[in-house]
């Protein structure tokens, strides 16, 4: 249990990193919907391994397979099954080291759980890899969002410790896919893609923020007091593996902060209420207020590191040391970027079916 | 809709601020807990206005209720239904600024989303006054956690850019109750008592940080990908109002970490697998790791202040100044604490019952 | 668990026979609905015992009290809690005959699954009293539903083997209060009346069939495969004590139809596509087909009966005879009336909510 | 949306009669269970068009394969994705007649809520092949089930109004299998295939009655009041198209009885508490009491009949006469066996996941 997401518009992620495939269904999709492969795939690309210099070996083609739910190209109400097959899959170094705990990985605890019946192979059910069926399914999101105008976009604000500067929204759209750390401050990426260089060398690892914002969200969405709007993205994100924290708006900044300082003071714009700041990243009380939703969330350097590490293992209960060598991202932050924009389409795209946005027919 | 938490263990919340009461059902309580009002009493006391300067002057007795599923002081399996009377309830300030939008407040998106029928006194569903629904609740799932060695704990570890030193599991439940701030470190209590005092002489307030940590948690609660622990802990905090941000372990801090730095290596103790740090919280791949639970929500200043602030007038839709006089806290950190706890009990019940550490009767 | 019913219209009933009270949570009710207690008296009142020669001798006044979510007779969006406080409560022969098993009630299994723990006077959570907290939400369903022309009406159409001649909509809706059986068929509705007296006169009881139609059901209701409208409806239907089957439209009788009987066909009558017959209920493929919705129960024979039965002392576990004392009704029937129609109220109500027919806001 | 079923053991539907296949995710499946396709293979073969004069000639090979949750033969934790491709398949005559609504069928209800959209071929999403579907869930349900001893078994007892003998447990099971009718009682089986050729004769179809039957249940399973195991099971089986009703133990037939004939009265067998009759079909107040769980769904006729019928053509809006030429079932009662079984299994299986009767880990 626990691998469906969504109340009206439900995701439900399947299969494993070295399995047959990953897929996913999205039940309660509008019908009427245009979608093709290509749609698809074009998001599913974005976090495409091999595309930088930050990732893995590993090549998969990631071709994205419609199986149910579009008839003529047209989503038909029914759910739709999305999937990509497993084909570059080399298992050896985990067939090999099956019982040697990887510092950071989810190996003990899902030892633990399912009674070391779990699929160890690269991580399994626990892989970066089942976040290719969070982007498929984040593909439709995006789309019937744009029938209520509702922009999502996600981009890499610190890496390692070196942080972008501020953008404007249309600045960050236009530079976000300029650069493989897709940071959309050209300097800091720059930045960036040597202190990865540097930590490849070292055989260490990068961890990063990146954030999420959602434009034209109009006022309303979210079902306080615990299906509020930022409960939800928070429960959303925090899906993706390697993600520890997740803050709105100012976030942990507002504890040094005054009540003066930290209300958005409202104000009459074109006829329109707004907020003059966004300390509070569009949501009030859980609900949304009408400006940009601003979420950041925290990703920690990869797990898996050439370095050598003390660990256990588990088969005969002994210390060890372990240098994963296997194929992996040094930061995960830039292909994650896709993933924070894919389950923010999602958690939206919910919200806007269940307030009645999105209509259950299209066109 | 959205006023429900929990699968197993499911908690319904209602109840106004200035309506006739707030209240919690409870469904999925395992039979034959032995429990009394004074017990749930004591949870709610410790979140009560007037314990502390830093609070607001309403004086609530507060008085729980015990309106079913408890049958001769033991629980018969039935939903338990505990609520508390409104009792001091002033609303003419409410009734004469309704249209005046306080900033930082939920009366725009209430007042959207319901269309204007929300109960706008004193911020009715959205008042901070619901979370003695969730203390209530909490007072359950501790007593339930407390079956399978579970305990839990919050403290105020910043307040107003304080920061409190690290202490041990132990010297925090001892020095916790020892002061109104609930802050486990003394010397930081008093600085945060008189930063506190300062703020109220400028009509201001002031934003914190809690952290909450779970102890004896056993490996396994958790169901990823979606139902992951840090996933619905992370919901269920960002019910309460003022909650900005959530995480876990190293949290956001894990963005200028190395990997080398930031994993926690596996070691054996006591013959038994556990890591030398806990960057994670306890937490890998959404399932509990057997180390402590370690959350922290970053709390905005109140949003209430006595401070002149510019504004809306949403009925003439006109620009105004207000300065919110009524009955508020200066910081609702000291308060949220028990929150936390109580949010935090009320998940891990859900996940030890579905887990089966908790029976579906005891004793 | 297992206390609540419906995904955007949900209810959570609470509270048992004996206690302090029986009550009701409703959230997601749209904001804006006019609502006065006295509206969901008079549904309540419906199943109010001492009406008739076929009910129980405990009279409760059963007096509805709006508890949250209404403000200034209006709702606010906020959870509705309903609830009627327990009055009249002699629990005297429960104390004494605790152990003994009442045959047809749940004192077996409700004590086996809760321990013993359950409350067990007057079948506690597994009283028909229960039933009130179905009604009080059914009369908030019922008034939403007017909203968009839905209208929701139930009559006994057989009680102990005498059956109802059919009627039109119309003639059911004037008859149905006119007799203490809420029977539309006056005829009927005598020989009823005699056959109660005589069962009662032998202390035993007697079962019946109780028929629920919507009528102005747009075609679109129900979410198949698994939501399907008629999954559904029985459901709900099935959450009453004592009902032990339902139909859709021809029901049963189809085992001995042709395709060529039972096939309704479809036809234009004002311009509009409807079907010369109705033997699939109003439902096909899991959705109402804009037919009146037609669906029927079975009621058992009350449990409780003054003619001595065997039975065994769970305690002692020993074989006993047992003749329930008590207050009860001779025939469920008639009471149960008004439980159908406020549970098929409920169910069309979610999914009017789910389909858009009914907004968020009203008026 | 409602293509899901289940809370802890959550079976997700996918797919359209002649799209690309049929699948089903289980999520929740315990680790540690030995599965093999040829395990599910078996279940799925029982519903295999083509085995009788009973079915349609659509001949699918329908072989079963396994795209995720199972590694080394065993169950992982992970959700388990089963699938079957769609190869013979034949949509010429959808094509031509799509505008065509055949009575009985959704075609109307799918198209007004889709807009048209909706995969009309071959009925799309409202096929009865999706049942294929449910039987596979059901292969990995009654596995599951048989850890804990649980048998269910489902039987045909009516077919046009030929009704089978009742017959004992044991002798059903060793009969069913031995016609093609899966009639227990040989004699009536006959009766049935000569009325069912001559049907077939008359280009008509036949309903009839199925009944489930689950051994070995134990006591406490269900999760009243809305949550019962009757309305669990009840909702689990209306979502298998032509199922018109579904009844308990004495079911409808409870309408004529007096409370003295219906209660099963307790008693003592072999130190266990037992009813001596089994009215109430194994469940009391929604909770299993350790009789066997009766039920009884009635099957409509097949819709699809070569008999002329007159319908009306949605794109023109007028009338038009109607012969289904395709390839139909005369009855589905046969096939649909298997269907009973496996959404017993499946609701079954949910509830003893709930019960904690069945391990998160096996073995």
């Amino acid at each position: 249990m626990g691998n469906s997401f969504g109340k009206l518009f439900t995701i439900t992620s399947f299969g494993e990193s070295h399995g047959r495939c990953v897929g996913v269904i999205i039940d309660g999709c509008p019908a009427g919907l245009p979608i093709t492969e290509e749609d698809i795939q074009r998001e599913v690309d974005k976090r495409k391994p091999g595309a930088s210099i930050a990732t893995t070996k590993r090549v998969e083609e990631d071709k994205v397979e419609i199986l149910s739910g579009i008839f003529n190209g047209v989503t038909t109400g029914a759910p739709v099954c999305l999937l990509v097959w497993n084909k570059d899959v080399d298992s050896s170094e985990y067939e090999k080291n099956r019982f040697i705990l990887r510092p950071g990985h989810a190996d003990y605890t899902a030892f633990m759980k399912y009674g070391g019946f779990n699929d160890f192979r690269g991580g399994g059910r626990f892989s970066g890899r089942i976040t290719a069926t969070f982007v498929m399914a984040g593909a439709i999101a995006k789309k019937l969002l744009s029938h209520c105008g509702i922009e999502v976009l996600a981009h890499a604000v610190e890496i390692g410790g070196i942080k972008a500067r501020p953008k404007e929204f249309d600045e960050i759209k236009e530079n976000v896919a300029k650069n493989p750390l897709r940071c959309a401050d050209p300097k800091a990426a720059e930045a960036m893609a040597r202190l990865i260089e540097k930590a490849k060398e070292e055989g260490d690892s990068l961890g990063g923020i990146i954030e999420g914002i959602a434009q034209n969200v109009p006022v309303g969405l979210g079902e306080p007091v615990f299906d509020a709007l930022d409960g939800e993205l928070a429960k959303a994100l925090l899906a993706t593996p390697a993600v520890k924290g997740v803050e709105f708006g100012a976030g942990f900044s507002v504890a040094e902060k005054r009540g003066s300082e930290n209300n958005d003071s409202f104000t009459i714009k074109n006829g329109k209420i707004v907020t003059m700041t966004n300390n509070a990243g569009g949501i009030l009380g859980g609900i949304s207020n009408g400006m940009p939703i601003v979420v950041r969330v925290a990703v920690k350097p990869t797990a898996s590191i050439a370095k050598s590490q003390s660990t256990v293992n588990i088969e005969k209960i002994e210390e060890v040391s372990l240098s994963v060598e296997g194929r992996h991202d040094v930061c995960i932050v830039p292909r994650a970027v896709a993933v924070v924009e894919a389950m923010m389409a999602v958690t939206l795209c919910d919200f806007a079916i269940r307030a009645g946005l999105i209509p259950r027919v299209i066109g």
